[in-house]
């Protein structure tokens, strides 16, 4: 006697997983050196020095402080460093009692829907979209829905985005940088989105929230704007996570972010503490709080990065391939040229290229590849893809 | 708009809570040494050096591999080492494979009930058990039951769990070493459950799982065994947390065991992986983990809390107090003398003594003593509790 539904969770297959297991037979079978892995989404910069340095400096101070349990939203010095330097650059006030620290972004995300949850309502993503959206809703009990990727522009879809907006319409997630698309909604693309937003709002009588999944944040290339979206849409409620910025992508640390400025914030605050004891959150991991309070105003190395992009952009480009040069993210979108995704990714296989069909996102016919990979691999890669390219020219 | 139910839980006053906010108010008044604080339930002894020595070490080695995501379940490494451990004392084999490390014993708890729930199913709790139980059973949707303290001797009375078990039955829940009454179970109590659960289980066509919710395992005194509950009854799963026996209780990490011998272990491993990924478990902590790995045989410092506990319910019962001698965990029950155990924490305060009333955890009249906290307190705090007793005699 189990649960079903949890049943089928955890054995659904996942293309990503897959490949996963699929490259470690062929790195045991030819060498890792000749596996060609773009399906992860790990960080390939390490941590910076000060997070090293600051868990050697915690490891000499009073253990029951450092190991204790902190409240639930978290350690008030963290949430006072973390609240400033989102003050620094939001262009309004943050404060430290706006700040829910949690194990990452994937639980700031189960919670926050929890916490805008009300009885047959609704969550709008915009695909391209992260497939684990649809697994975290299912706590709040509301439903997923998705507006069809704009393949042009990356950007949103506003007459789809109209049509699948109603009066149960809780909330709609923003994902920019956007993964699997690397690309940044502009500030215009969000004050159209806001403007929408406020009149149906308006028409409903009750806010549309936006939930604002933003780990790659400050992974934008060019000295390209990501608008602080509160500053345009007051309604919007931000997830976090320090994955990206600072290579912690195991050690479980984000935040939620509910500005002043949100609508039903004094609610929305002990709701989302409801909720998130409802997951059997008891706080976020006490030593890596502190590690964050030191690192707070660390922004990740771009520069690396962008080389990578740059480099797989230009060589699949050079090659042929249609793709999409990232604005943000370490993710890189390409098309399959025969538009059939699936089936490319298993073509792959054959030069040992893992790369990953983004159907599960919303967006089949198209390629995710991680761009967060060694530079070295990516030189190494581009004579398996120009293979591959040759394949579907002959065909 | 936003959930009732979460706001709800967020906004429910906590005795605990409040107990905490009045003593810094108190505190602030009087000075800290003046306020005796048997209110809360972190460690009062600093983890061990290797757990200082493991981080600092971790902090040289590869930080991708160090602060990367591990699978969902766990570092294989780490569950290898907690399952070889687990092996050398439970009399069963137990494989890296059983193990699903989590954010400690809270999210451990909240995703076993939601991998073994069906709809329409019960969740025993044998009180004095921990009130946030009815927090953690609602992503499960099913009920909590709650059968009534046997105040005699805190085993387990039968003849309630007999009359509370019934077909919609799914688990009931062993909190052994108990908080709040320091009570382990005994070989014979578990025996006679194991023959109740059997029987019932056949009756119906359906296991009945125990769920052992077990963070105070080796915290146990008088070298008294703690029976390993899958060799009495194989239909059990136990969640653990390195909380207390490594006095981490802010880093967050524990562990679900579902040993082979548990009925419908292959279908219930994946279940509980579905369940985790529902609540935004990615993985535990990575560093953590891997702090856990390098740590997992040492065993916690009994003498310090042994001491506490043996000196309190001395000088309580000196005093004319009517309290349990703790065999395991750091708390100790004592009785409010007039059976108010509201009217009595509130009473205390008169002292700057801080004390639960055992209410929220199905025992009135009863009043939970964290031992867990500084010998010195305990030794200062005497004259306040015979003055307290004192008032209670005079009515």
């Amino acid at each position: 006697m189990y649960s079903n539904d949890m049943h089928e969770l955890g054995t659904r297959p996942s293309c990503i997983r897959e490949l996963f297991e699929y490259g470690n037979k062929r790195a045991a079978e030819c060498g890792r050196e000749n596996v060609y892995d773009y399906s992860r989404g790990n960080p390939s910069v390490p941590a910076p020095a000060l997070v090293g340095e600051t868990l050697r400096e915690l490891t000499t101070r009073d253990s029951l402080s450092v190991h204790g349990y902190t409240s639930a939203p978290g350690d008030p010095n963290v949430r006072k460093a973390i609240a400033d330097d989102l003050t620094g650059r939001a262009g309004m006030n943050i404060d430290a009692s706006d700040l829910f620290i949690t194990c990452g972004a994937a639980p700031a995300l189960v919670s926050t829907m929890m916490a805008v949850a009300v009885p047959g309502g609704e969550v709008i993503a915009i695909a391209p979209y992260f497939p684990e959206y649809g697994v975290f809703i299912k706590p709040s009990g509301m439903k997923l829905v998705v507006v069809t990727a704009d393949t042009e522009s990356f950007q949103i879809n506003f007459e789809k985005l109209g049509a699948a907006i109603n009066p149960n319409t809780q909330a709609l997630i923003v994902n920019s940088p956007n993964n699997p698309s690397g690309v940044v909604l502009s500030r215009e693309t969000l004050t159209k989105l806001a403007g929408i937003l406020s009149a149906k709002s308006a028409e409903y009588g009750h806010p549309i929230y936006i939930i604002s999944d933003e780990p790659y944040r400050e992974l934008v290339y060019d000295g390209l704007e990501v608008p602080f979206i509160p500053g345009i849409y007051p309604n919007t409620i931000i997830c976090y996570s320090y994955s990206k910025s600072l290579s912690l992508p195991g050690d479980r640390i984000g935040y939620v972010c509910i500005p002043k400025c949100c609508a039903d914030h004094d609610d929305l605050v002990p709701a989302l503490a409801g909720s998130a004891r409802t997951l059997g959150h008891v706080c976020a991991p006490s030593i890596m709080q502190k590690t964050v309070e030191k690192c707070v105003k660390l922004r990740p190395d771009i520069k690396t990065y962008d080389e990578n992009r740059t480099d797989l952009y230009n060589a699949l480009t050079d090659i042929g391939f249609t793709a999409v040069k990232p604005m943000g993210a370490f993710y890189l979108l390409m098309k399959a040229p025969d538009g059939d995704s699936l089936a490319f990714s298993e073509a792959a296989k054959k030069y040992n290229l893992l790369i990953v069909p983004c159907d599960d996102f919303g967006c089949p016919g198209w390629m995710r590849l991680c761009t967060a990979v060694s530079h070295d691999m990516i030189l190494r890669s581009i004579p398996a893809f120009a293979k591959l390219y040759a394949d579907y020219a002959a065909k």
